[in-house]
């Protein structure tokens, strides 16, 4: 718990990863959850109020989803706007927004997919980052932990093994994840001195999900759970100012890599 | 000089390291020049004409320029097109192109520049790539030199210090260059095996051109001259099949890094 | 807390980053601590004992000081039979050692410094790696903590700035904690499928300690605090076996980098 | 041709790149060529001489095979005191030492296997740095090349897949790369503005050998050709000096990487 209680922005609400982050951050935060639409955002909002792991908190959490198209800055700032409203200081913001990817021949791309693989990549991120730093800037000093320690506003952002690694036939996706990545490191260098921490987690390995329930079925822990990667991002964004993290990755055990 | 006389592109005309670029190719090809405008192309295709490395060659190039927007698949097409009419064989293809940077802070960024340095940098290396890859995929194990070896069909990709660090400031630059950078890679991965060698030279180095000669106005040899780093680019192109390199850096000997 | 109550190893001991660790390891562990003499071990060691984030624990630790050469082979088998002795699992080892280093002309370091700074490099990191990994292995599955889940047994290593970039004068410092990354790199990749996390802390900053005191005197956080980065440590130990990070960057939020 | 005629110096002469860069080194230098015994130098000192490449060149070099342990300062020492005895200028040196490896657990290599990847690797490298850069930054300014142009005294060395990358049951053979390569950085950026271009070329390949006949036997071009390769090691010592590289990957057009 923060003091004020503060907010925490997660953009890209999924099945997956942002489900585990929403999770984890609740048991602190309240939280704003992004998503193209309500189709996405309702049935997800409604599983996380009724998660055991949210409802029998101390502190039941307020959750607000609101449909945002996070490469939209007219769409962000109308959400940021309502977030001001709030009159809640802001001191964690999550991108957690991808593309799909399919590998295909280069010259069977579509220029519309190179496009869209940098929308949801760097230009997202940018875009994401416009909208919230402002929020993170004016809470920088502003909010403590129940220790009385101060809470360092964060700005996490998610990649994936194509965002250090450019492989055939992926460049649609490695082009948004490496540009994603660039914004990130730059990022973090300006707002760091400011008191704006900004980090990376590269997810090198396949996410525990419904959909890749057939995939290394017989391996024990051989799929990225989002209950443990969260755990991961909340470190981060825990990391006292002597000691920022910019960039870790993450991949199972049993990970050939 | 290739058998039969093939065509080279460059891509990105200036009077930097494209220039240099020209000035080296003429010694083997006839050559294609993409600039924007006309405006561009005609007093630097005059200056080439007029260049002594080029008109004293015994052998002297055809040279011609092509008005193209590189970041457009129609432009570009229809100038492949022309290059096709020509009825020669490609060998050899850069993307010298670059946005202009300015370093300033995040959050006065405007949102076209983070688009633009995409669009110059992995978008627009995308389209080429897309345009001119055909074109040195026809041509593979069709020309030869003169000592009857193998001409490689080569696409040559120029990046920046931006390529690999992203410093404050410098968002939109660097998102578009580690974006060139990746495609770079995945299509080196994707297309050596069929005969196309990709490759990427990072310019870490001040150029040495006429509005940089203020800078290290007194150190010989401290910025980066286009004839020189001209010589790289062309080992690149004759490097043997077995011995491919994807990567260079290069800097002026004094440069710290 | 562990169940059984299981030891962490700390090679290395001295006043900065590894006091730290002994802190924090201490609130779940007991201790063996390792270095070179007594002379360095036994006032840590009681400076430990009386450390009121130590002493006032619900469960008092066991501390254990252990004079070894991590360097030597004998010496560490000769530690590593006293603790199989203690008959007691070992779930967390770190080498944390460093050769001093100082930036000089290249042609005047001395070969010897440049053996030392493998001997306390990569070398030292394999030989304990040797020791104790026997004993990681052997603690697998057979731990778990307090909320019943299972202690991932842990092999960590400290690098540096210097662990990924070698700048001029630095080249002994350099070779010893690049060929450490390295090391730590292959291990990752063979002992995690064997349940064993190996990961890297790249200390990028200058740590706080007394003989630090007027660097950056001014600058509040401004110099790592070993209490702040002994929580990252932690973190990786603490994560899941299906999302393990080999490697972080730490550095001060204000650090130019 | 280089004014006066100059020296090359080669450590580490086998069947294999070094054989290649002879050949290559010859057209231009006179040649001093390294390896522990003369049983390894006399044959293929012999084959050199009547090699076709060389012995029809117009300027029939002088090849001299001296036996050194390039590990051990006293014996390089030696030969270097031989090499200033004739009296001539040296602008490039190759160290292209290697130990063998092979992989296998980690629990399994000796010790004295990490001891020897890295006298072969980092500190071999330092040794032959020691001993030849006080030659090469003697010639510095001294020596053209046919043209006029300025001979740029060069420190080549040959790193490998390992040098970048750490695989299971590798290690002993990485510690000695990733410590070769950071040595070459440090030493890039300290000579490069004392006028000493030093660079690192790094195999990541199969080499086409006698020995490795059968591997990739029906893929032509498959494996990499020192006579190739020969070509980026001299493209780098030909590069002029507002333009120099310090790092390149070699890889056959087929490799999957």
């Amino acid at each position: 718990m923060t003091t004020p209680r503060a907010l925490a922005i997660v953009a890209g609400l999924g099945p997956g990863i942002s489900y585990g982050l929403a999770q984890k951050f609740a048991t602190a935060y309240d939280l704003i959850l992004l998503a193209r639409s309500t189709n996405t955002l309702d049935p997800l909002i409604s599983k996380l109020k009724s998660d055991p792991a949210i409802k029998y908190l101390k502190s039941v959490p307020t959750i607000v989803g609101i449909p945002t198209d996070v490469t939209s800055i007219e769409s962000l700032s109308a959400t940021v706007a309502r977030v001001r409203e709030m009159g809640r200081p802001v001191t964690l913001a999550v991108y957690n927004v991808s593309s799909g990817f399919k590998r295909s021949p280069f010259l069977e791309i579509d220029l519309k997919d190179i496009e869209n693989g940098f929308k949801s990549g760097g230009f997202g991120g940018a875009v994401f980052a416009k909208a919230v730093l402002p929020l993170l800037l004016d809470s920088v000093g502003k909010v403590t932990w129940e220790s009385g320690e101060r809470v360092n506003p964060t700005l996490l952002y998610t990649g994936a093994t194509a965002s250090f690694k450019a492989n055939p036939g992926m460049s649609a996706f490695a082009m948004g994840k490496w540009s994603l990545r660039a914004l990130s490191q730059s990022l973090a260098r300006e707002f760091g001195p400011q008191g704006v921490h900004v980090a990376t987690v590269n997810i090198d390995a396949i996410v525990d999900l419904e959909r890749s329930k057939s995939i290394l079925a017989d391996v024990e822990d051989g799929k990225l759970k989002p209950a443990e990667v969260a755990e991961t991002y909340w470190d981060l964004h825990r990391q006292g100012r002597s000691s920022w993290t910019w960039e870790v990755d993450v991949r199972p055990w049993v990970e050939k890599w």
